[in-house]
């Protein structure tokens, strides 16, 4: 395929209470928080929790929904837990245009600004073994 | 604290069908399978999958019960999904002496052996934000 899937980017944990959640993560495995930050246009609010040392290349990131739905519906019916996993691609444009040409069900077909400023996409989870795939190109 | 969490190891994604959902993550996003194996210890089947050109140090886990009673309710109660995410350590022992003294649940108190031989243990969901956090050490 002419687009590489690079790296996982970031694991997405859906919380309620994104100080308390962050709390535990800081305290009890020594995380560090970075990159706390109101994401107007998808109605978070999202906090990037990295390894001490700069350790890793992938980080966890916690996410609480502020008046988006969908998150509020996973919360409601789920409660807290893990929500979806990132993988970073060079260019998110032809990755959708070339997952489309293989029948692969996306959420969105054009990519749209998610948190850090980053292009974002979401495949189906269904075309994924029921795990929410997003797509970020930074 | 005296030990580290170095970075994500892999997050787990729990499926009825292996074969199936490693052939959607294969073609549709060209990942790489490895380390294929049944974990007679903990009764399941598990593959690992990395990014093309070794691309991050996180890898995909794809995670299939065979006879493993809580991912067979897992499958049952909430289908095919993310189910851990794994955090690599480098003395296990002492990372799971110093969790227990700050007074975070654990699952497990002692270490068992996991796929790839690894050091395995994991970390209650309710101390982590509703997460299955996994401590490995290779």
């Amino acid at each position: 395929m002419a687009f590489t899937f690079k790296k996982i980017d970031h694991v997405g944990v859906c919380v309620a209470d994104i100080d308390q959640a962050a709390e535990n993560y800081l305290s009890a495995l020594g995380l560090v928080a970075v990159d706390r930050e109101l994401v107007a246009s998808q109605k978070t609010d999202v906090c990037f929790l990295r390894f001490p040392d700069g350790g890793g290349d992938a980080s966890v990131e916690l996410i609480s929904p502020q008046g988006n739905d969908g998150l509020e519906k996973f919360l409601t019916k789920r409660g807290a837990g893990l929500h979806h996993v990132a993988f970073e691609v060079e260019d998110i444009v032809q990755a959708l245009a070339e997952l489309k040409e293989k029948g692969v069900a996306l959420i969105d077909e054009t990519p749209r600004i998610g948190a850090r400023g980053h292009k974002v996409a979401f495949i189906h989870p269904k075309a994924m073994g029921g795990v929410l795939v997003e797509l970020v190109q930074h």
